[in-house]
Order: C-alpha cells, then sequence, then structure tokens
C-alpha cells in the first residue's frame, strides 16, 4: 500500500501533517538560569542504571527558563509565529556514564505542542505549563535593561498550581552561563508496552548536544528560588540548600540529532 | 544505581511524577458523530502497510467530537477536574489487516497533555487542538435536550486556524452510533531515530479496544459539516462528497491496553 | 455623521461586532455550592455605603462554581459553543439596603470575555480565572452520579496560581440550593474619571435578578473549601470558620436587565 | 459603612484586588504597524457624531502589532511576569473633532485581563484574542535582525478563528513609524443603561496621548496584509485597497490619563 511520510505522527503521504518537521531545529531566545545545591541523594534517586552521579558536587542542579522561537531549516514557522513561538521551564543535574560526565533534564515544562513532540525524540520529559520570565528592553519603564540592576522574574506553572518563582538581579558580565546544563544531554527515550506487563518498547539512553551555538554576553545575577509542591509533581523534593548563582544569556542553537549510548 | 519508577516520562523513585498512570484508564463523555464519504483514494493513502483499505465502503470517514473526564483506577483525577476533563476531536477511517477490519484514527487533536501522552501509547496521532461541542442540557434555553430537534455545535481548531466545523440536528433514536468507529483499532506507535538517517527506534503495528462500555441510548441526526484547510493540516483532503450520518451518545469506557499485530 | 449601534464596544454601523448582544441572555449549567461563615468584619468592610451587613447571619459567604452555556434570544451561540460556554467562580455574601436583603457579588473569575462585558454591564466584578468542577454523567467510572455519594471537585486559579478549591459529596436531596445567593444582587457599577483625581465617571448601585429560573432537584453535600492567598487577590482574608452546607443544582435561567436604586 | 478602595472592581477594604492599579502605566515593547487604504465610507460609518472623517486620506487605516510588558509605578508586575506581559493587535483610523486630527482605535484584541480592563478606561474597544508577531533576536537561525531584510509575520485570531495576518519585509530605516496612529486619541466611554431601553449610564468621548514616550530607530517595510472575515467580527469589511508601508519600532511609553472632550 502507500508509503507515508513525516517525521512524526501523524504520517501522510505527503508528511506534511507531521507535528514536527526533521531536524536540525533553530532556536533563538533567551535563557534565565539559576544553580543551586539540593541533597545529593534526590539526585541520584532520579538516576537510572547504568548512570551514576555525578562525580563532582553531585547535589548541583539547575532551574533554567527560557523564551524561545525556533523553526526547521525552512524558516517558515517564523512568519506564522503562532508555531515558532514557546517558553519552557527545566531542571538539569548532571551525571556520569563511563566515565564520562553528562548534563540531564529531569523535569521539563512547556506551552506548545511541537515543543513536547521535540521533547520525545530527544528524551527530554516534558509536560504542559505555563511559563513565564520577564523580558529585556531597551526602552521605557516596564523592562530591564541587560546590565547590572536589572531584575528578572521567572515563573512556573502547571494544572493551575504554581510550581517554581524565581528573581534574579544581575550583578555583571560573567564568563560562564552556569556549569551544570554545560555537558552533552544523556536522556532516556522510554515507552511501555501496550501489552500489560510486556516490556518496555522502547528503553535507550542516548546523548545529543548543539550542533551549533552562538550567544552574547553571559550576565551573572544573584537569586532567589522558590520550589512548590504538587500532588502529581517531585519538583519540590530538589529543595534548595544553597543557591549557587544566576545567568542571564541570550543564545542561538542548533539540534541536529543525537547517538544512542546503551 | 536508582531503580526509577512510572508508567511514563517524568520517571522518578516514587513513580508519582509520571504524565499519565498506568491503566486502566476511564472515560465518561459525550460523543458526537459525522461520519460521511470522501474519495477513497484519499484514505488508502493515509494506510501504511501491511494495512489495505476496508473491503467495502473504503472511502468512509468519521469525524468525531467527544466531551470528556477520565480518570485511573484512583480516581483522584476526578476531584482536581482540572487533571480529568478534556475535550478531543477525532478523524476515524477503516482498513483491513489479514483479512479483518480495523478503525483507525488517522488525524486528533486534544487540549491537555495527559490526552496527548495517551495517544502516544495507544498510537492515536495526537496534536493539540482547541475542541467546542454544545452540551446538552435539561433546563433552560441555552442548550438543546437529547430529543428530536435537538441541534449541537462543534468545532475545531488548531494553530489559531479554524479547521472543521459541523452541526448535527437529532431526528430521532438509532440503533447504532455509526459504524466507521466501531472496529477495534490498528494503530501504528512509531519513533525515529535519535540518530540521523537511522531506523525509527519504533515502528510497530498495535491493536486495542475497550475493555467495557456501557452507553445510554443513540440519537441519529442530519449533519453540515465543513473542513478548512491549514499550512501544517491535511483534513480538508478528506473532502466532505456525501454525508452518511451524525450521531450523538453518551458513553462509559474502559481502556486496559491492546496488543502488537506487527 | 454615522449612527453606530451594538449593545457594547465596539460600535460599528450594524452592530454586528458588539462584545455582547443586547439582553435577554440566557444560561443553562450546573451550580455547585459551598456556604460558610467567616469573620462578619471581613464581609462588612466589603459593602460600601450605603449597604449595610445582612441583619441575621451577617458572617455567611456563598462560593459557587458554575459550569455554563448562555446565549443571547437568537440562540446562534449554541452552534458555535466557543461562543457560548463558559466557567465561572463566584463569591456571593448578603447585604440590607433600604430594609432589605440583597446577595452581592464581592469576587468573581470567568473564562471568556463575552462574560466579563456581561459582568461590566450587571456590576459583577469580574477577572479571568481558570475554573474547573468535577461534572456528572450517567455512564462510567470517570463521572459521579446526581446521586448520595457523588463526589465533586471544584479549582479556581488566576494568575497562574490556585485560589480556591473544595470537595462536596453529596447526601441527599435537599430543599433548597442555599440562602446566600438567593436574594436580589445589588450591585455597584464604577468606572473612574478619565482625568486624574476626577469624580467617578461612573459610580450606581443597581439591582437585578433572574428574569425567568427553571432548576432540577437540588442535592445537599458535605463540603472542604481551601482558600488560598495570592498578591492580588484578598479571596483568603474570608477565611473559612465554619462550613454551613454544599450543593449541587441543574438550572436554566434568563437575565433581562434591572434597575438603578442609587 | 466601609470605604471601599481600589482603581477598578473588585473594590475592597485595601484595593489590592483591583483588576487594575492606578496610572500611570508604563509599557515597554516592539510595534509592527502595517498602514494601509481601504473605502473611505467604511472608515466614516464607524465615526459616531460629533466626529467626522480626517480631512486628508480619510480611508487610511492601520493594524497594528504590539508585544509589551507593562507595569505600574511600583513595577512589581515585571517580577510576576504573567501579570506583565501581554500581546495585542489594533486598528487605527483618524478622524476630526473641533477642526483638529485625532487617532481612534476601531478594533482591538488583547491576551490578558488587566489590558482588557486598562481599555475599559481608555476607551479602547477591547476583545479577547490570540495575537502573535516575529521577535527579532541578535542569535541564532530562529529570528530576524532589526536590519533590512528582516521578515517579520504577526497573526491574530479571534474565537478559534484566524482574523488577520501580516507578513513584513525591512528595508531600511525610516523617519517615522507611520502617520495613522500618530495623533491623540479620541476614544468613547460606553456603557449602556441598567434598564432595558434606559439612556446609556455612560456615553462619553475621552481624549488621551502618551505622557512620555522614547524609542529606538524606526524600521520601513514592504507589507502583505490578509483580513478574514468571522461572524461577530467586521474587520475584513475595512477591506485592504492599497498597502502604504510598514513599519517595526521598539517604544518606551507612559501613559497617565486623558481629558473629556464631550
Amino acid at each position: 500500500m502507500a508509503p507515508v511520510r513525516g517525521f512524526l505522527h501523524p504520517r501522510t503521504a505527503t508528511g506534511r501533517s507531521s507535528l514536527i518537521p526533521a531536524p536540525p531545529w533553530h532556536y533563538s531566545g533567551d535563557l534565565l538560569t539559576v544553580e543551586y545545591r539540593t541533597d545529593p541523594a534526590r539526585v541520584a534517586e532520579l538516576l537510572p542504571a547504568p548512570l551514576e552521579p555525578a562525580p563532582d558536587d553531585p547535589g548541583a542542579v539547575a532551574v533554567i527558563w527560557a523564551d524561545w522561537q525556533s523553526c526547521s531549516d525552512s524558516a517558515e514557522e517564523l512568519l506564522d509565529p503562532v508555531r515558532s513561538q514557546y517558553k519552557e521551564c527545566f531542571v538539569v543535574v548532571r551525571c556520569s556514564f563511563e566515565g564520562r560526565t553528562y548534563s540531564r533534564c529531569v523535569y521539563i515544562w512547556v506551552d506548545k505542542d511541537f515543543a513536547l513532540a521535540r521533547g520525545l525524540h530527544q528524551g527530554y520529559p516534558k509536560k504542559l505549563g505555563s511559563i513565564h520570565q520577564t523580558r529585556p528592553h531597551p526602552f521605557g519603564r516596564a523592562a530591564p535593561r541587560l546590565a547590572p540592576g536589572g531584575r528578572f522574574g521567572a515563573t512556573l506553572a502547571a494544572g493551575d498550581r504554581r510550581l517554581a518563582e524565581a528573581v534574579v538581579t544581575l550583578t555583571g558580565p560573567s564568563e560562564t552561563n552556569g556549569f551544570v546544563n554545560a555537558h552533552p544531554m544523556a536522556h532516556h527515550r522510554f515507552l511501555p508496552s501496550i501489552e500489560v506487563d510486556g516490556a518496555p518498547a522502547l528503553d535507550e539512553l542516548v546523548e545529543s548536544g548543539a550542533a551549533s551555538f552562538e550567544a552574547g554576553r553571559a550576565w551573572r545575577g544573584d537569586a532567589e528560588l522558590r520550589l512548590y509542591d504538587a500532588p502529581t509533581e517531585e519538583l519540590a523534593a530538589l529543595e534548595v540548600r544553597e543557591v549557587i548563582g544566576a545567568y542571564h544569556r541570550q543564545v542561538g542553537v542548533t539540534w541536529a540529532g543525537g547517538r544512542r549510548l546503551a
């Protein structure tokens, strides 16, 4: 019968309906990062074998808000921005696999279906949420500047409950944008069997990272971070013991696939 | 290291964060169905091998709106209804596999992430959309009754574009709720390789159906159905050549898994 | 020049663009009510002169969730249900004016703009929110029945924060649907001057009530009610001292205008 | 009894619950403007007496998309950005009153309740909509730069129907940001009587404009603009006969009240 085409469902004769186009996927946006330390046991219990805790600072966590535009090579999404713009908040820890340190996203919320679907491919454990972060702007009194003293708020909610909120006050330029989300990502892609008690249909460990990256100056800041509990969320279990630092950076990234680790 | 638990991502030490709980999944809701005939070639091209067109009436299509509450065995979602209520619009055709007739959902839009994730498991090719259907109500002038003359509207939009709208006027009781969505479902579960040009990580044909079913009287009606084109949608390619019939039925369903066909 | 027409803005040559049509407005829906007592001083401070506290039980409060369809005399909204369906949560107290007892809505959240605009006309102090309440359904395990033991959840959020949640368990039929929202409504319609420090452009006390009403059996229940604080909300200041009762009722209502009291 | 406080409803003992704080209101954001000519009779019929058409170019229309952050003098909204960020699409014509030319917003859609409420005060005829416009960004392939060749898309939907879409391609710096929205605004503030067939409770003509304004370089561009009909909208009646020009500008504005004209 018919070949069906398309990177993802729904697959059709043309492939035009696919929820997402094939990579590469391009991103332009602003990252607001808060890094802190939690109980390393809370991180370790989120790392399934064969992953192990990172050897140094194993309780380090990054909570990152991102305000994105994204598109495929065609860039057609940019002219229909409801298909291009989305926001996300994600939580990253580090882990070790075969002696190498990886970053790993343990929780993530986005506000568009195409972003959910890309996460499915990349192994990001995405849910829908409502995500907001203050935008810098060069004019007027209703926005901070990207300069010392600039104050940025960021919030996350899901299921009509607020889950996280941060306030970051920029203090000056920074050599880095943090260290927790600075490694290649090691993610699981997992789907249960359609049969009750069957072995998983998919359970693979994959690695990926940026195929290209450009960025402006990173800014360092002071941060407050509050996490709230919810019946179906465990973000607050990663309690904030000590804030390490906070960062703001404007970036351009391309993602073009990864490779299977296990 | 740690075992992680949970039916789906994000998987944690407790499993509590999983976007969806394990089946069985229970549903209570109202179905508004419009059945029509399109060019059978448009249906056939949506059926990848080894599926074949249904032997009789191969151009038959059902567009179904559903207004649901759903829950797991715990039923806890019912008391936090933002986690329980969702709406969907789905498009079903029939196909044949090894001599048996199956129903197959070729397009579907839902308005909650938990519904998207269940579709991932079941092979429904879900996207997010904005879905509305008139509700019957026993009192007042702002609702039809479930009785002859009752008029129901239904609409579907995605990406800020209207994709479909129907008006159904009930004419009387019906022996059936239609024939297109009346078979077990034959769906593909598909995920590309994380590696560019790699073989799909998952590409399986699965069958599933209701583990239990109860329903009220079905109502038959006359229908108008309009489909609209959009850059990333092909629903309108299934053009309406002839309306077969329309139905309204209140149902209770349980889904408890399926089996792999190929 | 041109006469412009329309019940409300935007007013045009045809009147077709008006955010809302002229009354009468018809409603069909389900009401879930929780009545409780708070500190009467908290109620009294929400009653501007010439209103006075109700003489009996002046600390009584009703929090009411409603799941509505609504339409104008044309009923055309019912066939485009995105223009007809909305949900609301509102908080009612009682007051006294010229020796008569009135109900008064002190806080209310809705999820559609046409509902906001009708509130503007009627004097309901509406904001946007996210409102959910469990729906009864006759089939399946994902809905309570309207019968003893039926359990209904209800939640309210605004600004990505949860503000209220209730659980009501039906115990049996009820002679009433509560007493707090049982009087004509006495509301202020208020708009500041366009000029800084100018006298209000509009500040009038109006009365209105249902022009017609029909309803099914009311059900009584036990209730839990939790209120949460937020930076721009004062609902939680009406703290729950004692739950009086809870009710579920399906109603049909028509609203057709009111009269000015002061 | 109690004095109640607050710039707008709901008014309370503290004023903290008011849907909007008192002006001044500060805005930082990006404006994308398309100016065109329509049939002057379509503009004239939107101008109630005593307004008259502008003496020159009376069929000129501006459709403007704006991506805003806004706050009160406290600026506290900026740290809880769900209370600060909103988008709007508005349609401006010009008119004449007592020999002076004014701008006048005839249609406008916003995506937050606080923006709706400010429009109520200022006389903008606001509805809720879904509004998107491409954002410039300095990095990556998923955003245009503010430079010749930069392409920006913009869309408007309401009621699950797309109403307008534009594509603007920047060609170079501009001395102006257009001429249609360049005058003080002349708006009506209108509310019907609570009594059927009563005289309007409020019907006043007000003038307002920016109390302060700063901006970056304006950019000129070529534009395509498409308008779509809908049952409750008349934007498409302002058909595009000739595109005049298009502009992009980043601005900071403060609004601090106006005055009554009639």
